[in-house]
């Protein structure tokens, strides 16, 4: 399972070219300028606790699919909002893991998992129930030692560049003492004003008010809200932020003038606006948003089409990201059709797609940047961060889209551990797909060699490496 | 076109493991948990009338494609609602079918005739107009002996259970008569209710007031109408049945009131529905389906997201099931969200999803079957129901929900002889599958043998046998 | 990049069986009953002006990839609408193009451009910025000869007929010169009537007083203006035409009243028309079209699904046609309903479906098509035309539509010279498609000899050859 030859295509042509190609870029360092690992875990550098801490709790991945058999989450010690009972035992709950391992056969969290019991702690036999207390007490020896703290592991992997992501009345405190310390170059935060640009994020109210007082705004003004919003925008910047992010339900967007907006903003705040009204907001907002990109260089990336938290009862038992968030059919033709009107041929913008309807790979996304000079489009995104998902990524865009127009790998995870993981198979599929168009005499393998080097590596670089 | 080898991927490693996965799994008993076989078939066990009438009539995925090049229905001998003339030779008709048997290249209704053909039969040339007397003279004579009785088949296709599928109002009368035959574990019905519950199915008026009658309830009491179904579930699960089934053209469903409820009944009883109502009534209905059948263990099939009876002047003239139900786009997450909202996180409830609309695949049916613990996903299904379908199935599903979120193989015929050959497909592709993941380094060898196993014949064994 | 097995699966098995249905097909005649290439270059038989001029100035797959790296149209030279001062060096223009060759990596210009380069110009070395000027001389050198005349090139290119496409009120006087010169069979048009039953076609309000003109029919009256468009369809019919085409933005049919027609008609004439009436009188033309074909027996192609001129600032600029026309979500399956209704089961009648949202292939377009005697699917399309748009064609549609209700290819193109390229990638895609059935043992290896033939030459001929 870990041959160096896995992922590749079988057919002994495309093998060969496969290895020729991914042996250059295997050994790159990483760049991973999305993702959502704990900034206090850098500024800190303290050990991390236990192997169930660490790979099953956070990983919203691992617990869902043993929740989907029938496997209930205070069972694996998920925590309760209210507070209720939860296992405690942390071997306990790595048993019920190993014992269904199984169940993530032909899954990219086997891939990952694998990857790292192999490469990150050396294990050489496979986890299963035999195994679950040697793996338990061999990870746990090894996460108490020095080469084992986040800041070793940054090195171990050779991580050039990890961006987290916080919330825009986040006060980047971790982010602040990595100053000076050699790292402030490589941990960076984003910007995700979702919480004050959405007005039915669990936290608008809240938030809002702190970003008043934040910056000392008049947020109920349009202009001051405006303004409030630029303000943290540079003081993300000022921690390293190179880069936007929003979640938004949708990809729509808006083009109202002021006034349309003070009365929008007034209901939003008031409280009094319709869904509609709020989706409306949403949509402005984003509009908003590249304008201020434009402006401060922020490179913009839009997550949308997902349903949050669509089961009710664990979302009131346990809260966010608990693995019942499902994509919906995501449209982008018409709903991004009012920022690009006023935006679109600005080619000092540069607007990063993400997607998980796939429907629109070959049919909106790859030709919308394939013209448009401010759009690229971001590697395949969540579930589809996957050998099948990439493949089917380049397979459906790059004859539209080409590869200059995509940007390289994110792994977009919390899941520390698993990063060199996830890049690792990213650069495999790309080097596989690029196997098979030299082997089909659709690309000469010169030109190859640059792609792979390009897709591994430059790329991410480039792509986010804007601000003025 | 026989060969031991087909439907396997060429490259030879993927090919060897195809061969040792499928050689394991070739000669299990069929598990056939969902279809629409003639139950008085085996109640009667007389013999087939010939070729035609067995092979070509009933099949509609046969005379649709001939329709579709131009040849009537009538020259097909399909019978005509108005009793109107149509070809009565059966031997004419079949020679009609030989001379367009090419036009069936590439689809998956010729790999099970050849199937049938070869391995029933015992054809060693192929069906063309010059063989057509000899194709038809030496099925009939087949069809005519003890070995070809519908029994007799069960027997040689190596069938462990096999389910039909009755409409809610039906007396099972065939069913009955299989009890004490040593067969009736083996041939079981399934709980269909549209008739019953989807105010636009053709038959309503007639069947509701039949439920009426075969209950004694008053149906026109939200209560009496809800006691009636569930009176009804219990004696389809007294003939065996362990699965309800349900045809909708969406997969909407709701969460009303009993007095909304009761309103809604109202309106659709005195006809007075709007299409909206209607729908909604349907709506509610599937959610209420979910509640009994979390009491009574019956399994759910939902099969949505189709348009019947598209061809109005086919239908008028010949009625449903004529090749001219057309699938449209489909949608779940927000369809579903009211019956999980209030089901969704009972593991006693088996809900198995369907669709024909295969972009829900990665985008909404893998992330809800890969969190919820009521839900699972069917096989691919009816025009997907090939080696192309069934391939893009597994590769879209297997990463987000794995495998054990799926049921193994449905044959979803009418066509009892071709029930082998299409089990016979669907094993082959998916060690196939397995085999590319193994030879990929993605699965080890020895899960894939279990998973081989699992999918052939266990998870559909499982999946299916609920009823408390 | 120019291996004569280019673009075929390396699996050696399918390789060689590649390669035997190839050769025999690589020569065939080519059958283009579909595109856009300028009737005038045939009419006139002028030389080509520079290789700027006729390889990148009209070709906006070409000038959108640039344009979305960066790269403004005004220094590509394209036109602006005001007569601005643009790029007038076309060597200077051509250069742009060598240094960012490039950028076309993976995408189906690179392929067709290498052949044009190799195969029609005879260069051994490939283009980049060294090589630009080598190029463009010896290309503009050829181009200058006779060899390199239009007439000249059909005869290289071995095209045995040449559809082009003109506006309904279009005087087809090139296609007129062409008669009696031999070419007239060659050479013909296609009806394209957008311009006069779109009331948002760009030049709907010129072109309808146009058709007033050439008719003498009155069409504020509705049956004066059915007239008026059969009398042009006649007119075309005279010219050569045997397909009409449209390119509606949706598929969307209707079947009112002439009553209602009438009132319609008048509303759109005043400029009255709601944009909902505006859709609602498309949707009724496209069944008044398929009447006059079933009367008058032009093949009918319907193209829908895209979003013309997405660009708003590029389109006021530049005009039509530069790139940013993005396709968008398509159904079929209800909005072709009421044309199926009225004229579905006419056997006499032919309509080829095309479309640019591949999840209808599988789930509404092959059903329809394997059902309606009327349907026939076209080949992949546009953004589609191309490698894996071909195999994800051949892949979605062949299980449920078969091979019999496809068409053969379409080249849909403007750039004439990359013609016999573009019907390679399709002989040699369709060729590669087969090989892997018959290696699959899907499918005989004589009936795959009949199929490549019928794919590479005899089902164009056969869809397009119709008027009565």
């Amino acid at each position: 399972m870990f041959d160096n030859d896995r992922l590749f295509k079988r057919d002994p042509e495309e093998l060969a070219i496969s290895r020729e190609l991914y042996n250059e870029v295997a050994k790159l360092p990483i760049v991973s300028p999305h993702g959502h690992t704990d900034p206090q875990w850098f500024a800190e550098n303290k050990n991390f606790n236990n192997a169930t801490e660490l790979l099953i709790k956070p990983d919203h991945y691992v617990f869902r699919m043993l929740y989907s058999q029938g496997i209930k989450l205070e069972e694996l010690g998920i925590q309760r909002t209210d507070g209720g009972a939860v296992e405690q035992d942390s071997r306990k709950i790595w048993h019920v893991f190993a014992n269904n391992y199984y169940l993530f056969h032909g899954t990219p969290s086997r891939i990952w998992m694998d990857y790292v019991f192999k490469a990150v702690f050396g294990f050489e036999i496979s986890l299963d129930e035999n195994t679950a207390d040697y793996y338990y007490d061999k990870i746990n020896q090894k996460l108490a030692t020095n080469e084992f703290k986040p800041r070793a592991l940054l090195d171990k992997f050779n991580i050039e560049l990890l961006a987290t992501t916080e919330h825009a009345t986040d006060e980047l405190k971790h982010h602040a003492k990595l100053k000076g310390t050699g790292l402030e170059n490589t941990v960076i935060t984003s910007f995700r004003p979702d919480d004050v640009i959405d007005p039915d994020h669990w936290n608008f109210s809240t938030s809002i008010v702190t970003l008043a007082e934040q910056t000392g705004e008049d947020i109920s003004d349009w202009h001051g809200y405006l303004r409030a919003l630029k303000a943290r925008r540079e003081f993300f910047i000022q921690h390293g932020a190179t880069a936007s992010d929003h979640g938004h339900p949708t990809a729509r967007t808006a083009n109202l003038s002021p006034t349309e907006c003070q009365t929008l903003l007034n209901k939003v705040l008031a409280g009094s606006a319709t869904a509609e009204e709020r989706d409306l907001f949403r949509a402005q907002m984003l509009t908003e948003m590249a304008g201020m990109s434009l402006e401060d260089g922020l490179v913009m990336q839009i997550h949308p089409g997902v349903f949050r938290n669509h089961n009710q009862k664990l979302y009131q038992t346990f809260g966010t990201d608990k693995g019942c968030d499902i994509p919906v059919r995501t449209s982008y033709v018409d709903n991004l059709h009012p920022l690009l009107s006023k935006y679109g041929t600005e080619s000092d913008l540069r607007i990063i797609l993400f997607t998980l309807d796939e429907s629109t790979y070959a049919r909106e996304l790859a030709p919308l940047a394939g013209h448009y000079p401010c759009l690229k489009l971001g590697p395949a995104w969540w579930f589809n961060d996957s050998p099948e998902g990439m493949l089917r990524f380049r397979h459906n865009v790059t004859e539209t889209a080409g590869f200059y127009n995509t940007v390289g790998f994110n792994d977009d995870t919390r899941a520390f551990l698993s990063i060199p993981s996830r890049h690792d198979v990213a650069r495999r599929i790309d080097c596989r797909f690029l196997a098979q168009l030299v082997a089909e005499r659709r690309l000469p393998i010169d030109d190859a060699h640059t792609l792979a080097y390009d897709l591994s590596y430059r790329l991410a670089k480039e792509a986010y490496q804007r601000t003025k």
